[in-house]
């Protein structure tokens, strides 16, 4: 018999949204069984209610009027899967005047406007549990928040994005260009018919900013982060940092130096072959964190889809249920941002190593040119590749990897650079990320 | 300002001791800063209260008096950190009795004592937090309560022994024997100067108690476990696995069928080198769970070791202090073992494949023997391997892969190899584990 039933109001009825429905009704007796809760879904929000959906919700339950669930005193738990921000930011806010507690997987409403929502669930004596809204079913969140308790977070790099990681996974293993990878992604359905957010690096930084401010215990800003997206990456440059024994990476990176300096950034990466992080492929999901005590652990699994998401969502109104959700979150210690504000790294004081790609005209005097615009900017090469043979209008390429250096020196030689006669196209630059390995 | 104080005994000032208490003076104030909680580290017991340790304790609370933890009513949370069974059994039941909770590293107790505790704990109103036991660092005991409380678990394959993990990853990639690495591990301080625990899979088989007694919520006893060390493996057939395509890894594996049944086990196992548990080097731990809507997780980081240990039990002292701990361990479903133990699967019943390796006579016929004999116990070949050129005693490897097979019928096939005059030597078996890929 169950200790208690937990009685579940569900707004946004899409693709998680079933997957949540068919789990709480489908497996509500096993979940039973390992928790002693009887999750009930006892009403759905959706301004559709009548296309079909792959799940056989009880009757009458399906509404599209959200005021049946926020009037409903028995339902005490209010799952926001809208997405969006403008509704689902009013949906939450609804929700908790109505004394429900919050479980989502919206980060992009969480990154823009969480703090706000933080605050009003605090004020009305709710959570905000949102598992769901970083890297679906891996269990980053409560890890973070539970598992690592003890520990300073110095580091954390993921790969937080499906659709990336699946277009660079088949541009690294198939040599696809991006666009027919990107359509490859879409047919398969890891990537939208509008990849933008996507593609851009904007999803990863929603994801960023949610983990750095548990991580690091600020209120992290999306402006705190630079972005660069994978749009303009080309397959050259994955098979040219191949041979120098890297693999590229949308990684997602929060890092705090022993000043507290915090340095947030979403860009591809060239990442070492033997890292873990490398084998990541696909649509997959994976966050490398080191702690001050633990060391690196590394979390892995399915980033988004219906089934890992709703895990991750169900998995939120159990801990809420349980009221453990509500402890976590009363103990969220979140400094406020006019403190933490200053202590945000440029992304010029960056120091990294660095790809660079120059297709150069074949003649004479090229490499001292190059050599010395380089050593203006103090910029010390650690690797060169120059193929024989030609490329476009009798041009090569030539590829240097740099040693570690700032970024605004590196952005002052590409500009130097770039004004060469005997430079026909604009470098690429690519960071190489030197991820710390805790090896024996 | 810390919103609660909590006061810590801790019993046990050996190695991970010294870590916690290290975390708790040192770190008390990050800690706080993260939690709200002002960890106070009020009494140590330990029967040397002389050698000095690397941490420095507050004047006066090192004692070799259980009672002065004991008799002290502000202390809440006894930590366990004594190891073995006998003394720390008798020490939880006081801690227990005297109405703290109790956290605790020892796996050995719990894998073999651990419903006795856990029974103790709930008539007293109190709550046991193990994280530490499994893994150390690797966060997986809360993975699969809380991350993964959405999801009936079907499989979980774990590399959970740094020590074998250490004297394997030696051996395949140093071409070490296993002596060598063995020798190597004590003298880095990988494994104990008496390694009979780690090597001969016990501890293995300790830690899958504990975790496949949480995931499949069932009383799992010792000797539901099927348990194989790795004592007798040797460096060649490390390499002629690895020419067919796989690594060798000490796996604990438990698995659920679709009538529920569930088979247990520790042993020496071949796996893809394209997975993800392949590249788990050294004395790291990783361990694959498959959720069936999550599809698979994984958690990595250091198994052992001082802080990695001491950062798990110190997370577990945060979650008892919020409340949490109580709850899911309220919340903690063990089906009774009356009801569970005609549902674990014999190791004869074992369906999978395996490596043989057979020092076989250099002469005709040979083959054909071999041929028969498994053709007789209907077990099909799916690869071979015999290099040419000659071993001892005019004996050459002969090694083959078998298909999906049923161990009863491997185990026939062996003794009924092992009386022909024309193989040399016991025959070498390895089970071949295909761990099932979740892919795009």
């Amino acid at each position: 018999m169950a200790e208690k039933t937990v009685k579940i109001g569900l707004v946004g009825f899409g693709t998680v949204g079933c997957g949540v429905a068919k789990l709480i009704t489908e497996d509500a007796g096993s979940i039973e069984a390992r928790t002693g809760l009887r999750l009930q879904l006892a009403c759905v929000v959706d301004i559709d209610t009548e296309t079909p959906r792959p799940v056989k919700l009880p009757d009458g339950i399906l509404t599209d009027d959200i005021n049946k669930l926020l009037d409903d005193n028995t339902i005490h738990i209010g799952v926001e899967l809208v997405g969006g921000t403008d509704a689902a930011k009013q949906i939450q806010l609804k929700l908790l005047a109505a004394g429900k507690d919050v479980v989502t997987a919206n980060k992009a409403l969480l990154a823009e406007h969480g703090n706000e929502l933080y605050k009003a669930a605090r004020e009305s004596g709710r959570c905000i549990a949102f598992e769901a809204s970083c890297a679906g079913g891996v269990p980053i969140v409560s890890g973070l928040r539970t598992g690592l308790s003890a520990n300073k977070i110095t580091a954390m790099y993921g790969i937080v994005n499906g659709t990336c990681n699946y277009i660079l996974s088949s541009m690294t293993g198939r040599n696809e260009d991006f666009s027919q990878a990107l359509a490859q992604a879409q047919h398969k359905g890891y990537a939208e018919a509008d990849p933008t957010l996507d593609i851009t690096g904007g999803d990863s930084a929603h994801k960023l900013a949610i983990l750095a401010s548990i991580a690091f215990g600020s209120e992290i800003a999306l402006d705190d982060i630079f972005v660069e997206g994978i749009e303009s990456v080309s397959k050259d440059d994955i098979r040219y940092g191949g041979e120098m024994g890297y693999v590229l990476k949308l990684l997602a990176i929060g890092q705090r130096d022993t000043d507290n300096r915090i340095s947030l950034r979403v860009h591809p990466s060239f990442i070492a072959r033997d890292n873990a992080l490398a084998g990541v492929d696909g649509s997959f999901n994976a966050v490398s964190v080191f702690g001050s005590a633990v060391g690196q652990v590394m979390y892995y699994g399915r980033g988004a889809g219906m089934m890992p998401t709703a895990s991750a969502v169900v998995a939120d109104i159990i801990d809420v249920a349980l009221g453990n959700s509500a402890t976590t979150f009363r103990h969220l210690h979140l400094r406020p941002r006019s403190q933490t504000a200053p202590l945000i790294e440029k992304i010029d004081n960056l120091i990294s190593r660095f790809y660079i790609r120059l297709m150069v005209k074949d003649q004479p005097g090229v490499f001292a040119q190059i050599g010395r615009i380089l050593a203006e900017n103090a910029i010390s090469i650690s690797g060169i590749i120059q193929h024989e043979g030609r490329g476009p209008d009798n041009t090569v390429p030539v590829v240097i990897a740099t040693h570690p250096t700032r970024q605004s020196k590196v952005t002052a030689a590409l500009e130097s650079l770039d004004k060469l006669d005997t430079i026909c196209s604009k470098p690429v630059c690519i960071r190489i990320v030197d991820i710390p390995e805790d090896k024996d």
